[in-house]
């Protein structure tokens, strides 16, 4: 057996300080597995003072650039962000080192640079945690549905707000009262931004796209829309129908297999749709290949020792390569398919509305769908009084004529308000 | 680009006709994945007057030796059986070749020694499509969770048993009605003897063991008791208590870490365990991890196109390493553990009795309960005349025990028949 393989981790906080420890505690495992010992050679943390558990604190250090610069054989860098973690990778990638990585902003913002950079230095860049932490998601998408062709990805990639929606549903309950729980059980951040206006799902899914369609996508790319306008009254409206609601990230193939289009909203999915039993903080992503069929990947989202687990498997995918003097597949953007706007993306919306209850009306509302080429699957009408209750689903249709018929409905005097819209996923036509 | 890999495929079957087509369709696909040119050179067949949609006629064979020895950069190998699957793969090693196969029954049996070849050959061997058709699960088991501690894969792996035992549990019918109508749809052979004895699932049960605990297992380690004995009374009686019927391979690490328990038999599981929703025939296997917890894999397990999908997943696995002159990692055995027998395994019982409606009945039958160490969940006690039928659930203790209180039961004046004796999985404790 040859000299211990080298590893440095960049960051001293609850994923670090898992990786550490799952590093040091599986050793002998993971010397077999690998066929070379790793050794844990450093550990940069902001604050020195702070006492990590499991971890020998003669490793720790301030010096995160100098560690970056060290050689190691493989820099895990697992700080988040886009600076300092950005300078930090490109000088491993210099210094000859391959990079496993849980930073979904990064790599969803410079993924195709830091490629481009890992190639030229003959390195490997991984970085199954920064999606679906745990779930063994992009090593499949990138290898073992190599063979295929994926049409379509959906994911729930948020454990936080899946965990507001399942509460919601659970409970009846509105946002800003589940929000509040969340925070105190640690599942939501005090700023929930980033997870509740679907940042964190777009930069996710801006990666699962290009993994999926081999193309560069951006975070930039991916249509956003996040789920903090989704009410309780939606989510009973929903339950209702055998439905529930969803933030999804969703990617898809264009009917002409020349675009791509990449979304991020909330959506309501049958209950026997498989993402539909997703609760509370599990996050699952539903792939649908034309061989294949529709495989799904489920388990834990987030948290230090699942993060690890992924972080840990890339570190011994790449220390194998160290073994072998090989490097595992370049990034694979061939395809280089054109990103179209959502309105070209092919949906179904579910429309409830308030409206007069006048004869007439319901003919001249089913008339603006018609106007605009939507054909309506279901309709269920209640009275309310003086006014009536109307719940529309329609027919798959483009997006852009399902925004434009709702635009309409919107200016129609007999409408008196539109209650909610919302689009539908996971449905056959 | 380098000159064209070539590719032979033995077996001219379903799974063999999907292959070639996935591999001619996307030939330009392939190509800029691989980095090379996929040449498809031979398809061997045994009837080649018989007409294969989408197999380019030139290329089909009799003489499959011919074909796996000649020395083509991947063979394809989708006869099934051990024999002559076996010999040709061992030509193709021996002429150089990686290999492809979807073989469950040749890898359980005679996995080593295929690996070992493969890797005094310097070649690949693959076999994704072996356990769980089209579903990404063996590289993730390899790979991904490469830097984890597996403890536990709970897995629906076979198609003909899960949609039976969902009609049964839909309908209420019992197993030979069903049977039936499985074999009608074809998702039941004339002779249902491998699938519905367990041996179809034993053998994908040894593939995973050894994935995931590092260890050779072979079919004749695991534990096997088909679903044949499962009856309509089991199942609604399950059913009333919030539990499903499924036909389980289980493969387990003991508790001190040095043994591995692989079994398969029907097993009662919570309708809120993910693996409760897997309908039809569909598959999915459940892993639970140290650090990445739960960790689920769901997707169809059969069929041409599915199984295609994974065969050329593996084939573009191979043909990177082809074009980089690798391998990927040999077979990880390195842990060896001791295969322990069934009566080691930590389950719960659910027992189903009819007794005489006699006071200290219950208390003579909690005594032989707590005598075997047994302890006792929930009870539930119905008149039925002048008898009585107790439904019992154990807390979690070694199958050794069960199995003897099941015994002591049956001799007892008192019980006048068990009804059922089910094992519980997925529960807590």
């Amino acid at each position: 057996m040859g000299a211990p393989l080298t590893v440095v981790i960049l960051g001293g906080g609850t994923v670090g300080a898992a990786v550490a420890h799952l590093i040091t505690e599986s050793a002998e495992d993971l010397t077999a597995r690998v066929g070379r010992e790793l050794k844990l050679t450093g550990v940069a943390v902001r604050d020195a003072s702070k006492v990590r558990a499991g971890v020998d604190p003669s490793l720790i250090t301030t010096d995160a650039a100098a560690l970056a610069a060290s050689g190691a054989d493989i820099v895990i860098e697992v700080i988040g962000g886009i600076e300092p973690a950005k300078s930090l990778i490109e000088s491993a990638f210099a210094h000859g080192s391959s990079v496993v990585t849980a930073n979904k902003a990064l790599l969803a913002a410079h993924g195709a640079h830091l490629h481009k950079l890992a190639e030229e230095a003959g390195v490997d860049l991984y970085y199954e945690a920064a999606v679906a932490g745990a779930i063994p998601l992009l090593r499949p998408l990138r290898e073992s549905l190599a063979g295929d062709k994926v049409t379509k990805v959906l994911g729930i990639v948020n454990g936080t707000t899946n965990f507001i929606l399942s509460k919601m549903y659970d409970q009846g309950a509105d946002y800003s009262e589940v929000l509040k729980e969340a925070q105190d059980l640690g599942y939501a951040e005090s700023d929930p931004t980033a997870d509740v206006e679907g940042f964190d799902s777009a930069a996710k899914a801006a990666i699962l796209a290009g993994l999926a369609f081999h193309t560069n996508v951006t975070a930039d790319d991916v249509y956003r829309e996040g789920m903090t306008n989704v009410t309780a009254e939606d989510i009973v409206a929903a339950k209702s129908l055998g439905y529930v609601i969803k933030l999804l990230a969703i990617s898809e193939l264009t009917e002409d297999d020349k675009g791509v289009i990449v979304r991020v909203h909330p959506a309501m999915i049958p209950l026997s749709h498989p993402l539909a039993s997703v609760r509370d903080a599990f996050n699952a992503v539903f792939v649908e290949a034309d061989a294949a069929g529709q495989v799904m990947f489920y388990g834990r989202g987030a948290g230090g020792a699942p993060t690890a687990s992924s972080v840990v498997g890339d570190v011994v995918a790449a220390a194998r390569h160290r073994v072998t003097g090989t490097v595992g597949p370049a990034q694979s953007i061939y395809a280089d398919l054109e990103v179209r706007a959502i309105g070209d993306a092919k949906t179904a919306y579910y429309i409830n509305l308030r409206v007069a209850d006048e004869s007439g009306v319901l003919a001249a509302i089913a008339n603006e769908f018609a106007k605009h080429d939507v054909s309506i699957q279901a309709v269920r009408q209640d009275g309310e009084g003086d006014l009536a209750r109307l719940m529309i689903r329609t027919h798959i249709a483009p997006d852009r004529r399902l925004q434009a018929t709702v635009e309409a409905l919107k200016n129609m005097s007999a409408v008196r308000n539109v209650i909610g819209v919302m689009r539908v996923e996971g449905i056959g036509a």
